[in-house]
């Protein structure tokens, strides 16, 4: 059956997380309710990983398995096979159906092993900090404010810790998680953007339970002045939770993209950075 | 008495507009109500011009006649003048009590004869269009979605006839404003960001009634091949309403900024572009 993947993106306040849960409303169930109008039959939808209740996506990837545009004649798509066109017919129509705080960017075809977790090769995350004592009407669903300024040197310095291979068992919630700790981090970067808005971008391969939460409530400590880059090496090493920071607020939190191998590097195509 | 501006921000969506309408929520009803908590005394906020309905901005500017800090015992601020620490200490008290759909961003002592309506310069908004098929979850609030593609150059080529000094009667709405409709429009740039996120940039000394959204309803006219550049400049000739488009929706526009003449130009010395 063809497999195709979803490029996604959603306003975390409003859905408890992405993963299935009864009885809430989650981005797995938003997106399976609109696969059973469009494909009148129940569609699994899988992520590519889970984000917490709260937290935002602007390129989260999902996959499912469809029936043949031919077995669909109520979709009113012309096209018998899934090219462009009728693929983003397809988004279209989802689009029609889930509500306005989640939206279907892009719809490919993939081949029948891809596959939206176990194919993805690299995360990225952002964090985004308002880093002034005046809090903005414009950027408080999207940023923690943190009034007392923050020192961005040791920061960066207690960041570059965070690099390479290391196990975040310190930095991970207490959990059924039971993936392993061992994470390779490719990206720890802080961003001084305008008037102290700030942006904490990290890439891993794997990300542990609010990994991502925790390592910025650890920065911003840093920042404070509460705790020295020393101590982040001596989390990651030491492996207990209660050496790292508190987990910060989720709504800061925006998963960024999905990276896949090249071959399955579908999404560049169309959505390449243009400047006029 | 002494006089302070302060520089706000609001998120449109849940005001009805800035200026004071009996028995709705705008901004200058909240930034009263906010004055009469503090001030324990009626205080009239002096906008800079009005927004409408649905309209957002980033540095609306404000003016209000205050007491001297030594007859408000109650606010408990140590210092008897307006500081710069005691104004941003009213800043953030004003921050506590006002919602968070509206913020103030920084207060200033300003002479006494300024004013923020009648000595600007220049004011300059921005309305954000995302040009294409698949909407998105994180930009709807701030976003007009046009699905069909625009065409740049031609909408480029009919925005530069609009810079100068002309008469705007065919680009405002039938209403009661009676200002003049003489506008200097001395930047009308589109900016084409990245993924179809086109942002239109005008600044000019004075906006008659609804004019920036009914030049964008009109230039997405001609970026759907609907009129040619030509018919702006007819427009503008002969001053009638019908020769110009339909009026763009409220929610894609911001109120960016504020110019006052050099002497005024308080906010920059601390809101200046720092990049790291």
């Amino acid at each position: 059956v063809p497999r195709i993947a979803l490029l996604i993106e959603y306003a975390g306040k409003k859905f408890r997380g992405s993963q299935y849960q009864e009885g809430v409303r989650t981005v797995q169930q938003e997106l399976e309710g609109a696969f059973q109008i469009l494909f009148k039959q129940f569609t699994r939808a899988h992520l590519s990983g889970r984000t917490d209740s709260g937290v935002s996506a602007r390129g989260q990837v999902a996959h499912c398995d469809v029936p043949e545009l031919a077995a669909m004649p109520w979709l009113k798509i012309k096209s018998e096979s899934f090219d462009d066109d009728s693929l983003a017919e397809l988004a279209w129509k989802m689009n029609g159906i889930i509500g306005r705080d989640l939206a279907v960017a892009q719809i490919q075809l993939v081949p029948e092993d891809f596959h939206a977790r176990r194919s993805a090769v690299t995360r990225q995350y952002v964090y985004r900090i308002l880093n002034r004592r005046q809090r903005s009407a414009l950027l408080e669903d999207t940023y923690l404010n943190v009034y007392r300024p923050l020192d961005l040197e040791a920061m960066r310095l207690a960041a570059s810790k965070l690099l390479g291979r290391h196990d975040f068992t310190a930095f991970r919630s207490t959990s059924t998680d039971r993936s392993t700790p061992i994470c390779s981090v490719s990206r720890c970067e802080i961003l001084n953007l305008r008037e102290g808005e700030l942006e904490f971008w990290i890439a891993a391969d794997h990300f542990v339970y609010n990994m991502v939460r925790i390592i910025v409530g650890t920065l911003i400590e840093v920042g404070l002045g509460k705790r020295d880059a020393e101590s982040i090496s001596q989390a990651l090493e030491r492996g207990e939770r209660n050496l790292a920071g508190p987990t910060a607020p989720p709504w800061g939190l925006t998963l960024d993209s999905v990276f896949y191998p090249e071959a399955l590097r579908l999404w560049e195509q169309k959505f390449q950075e243009k400047r006029q």
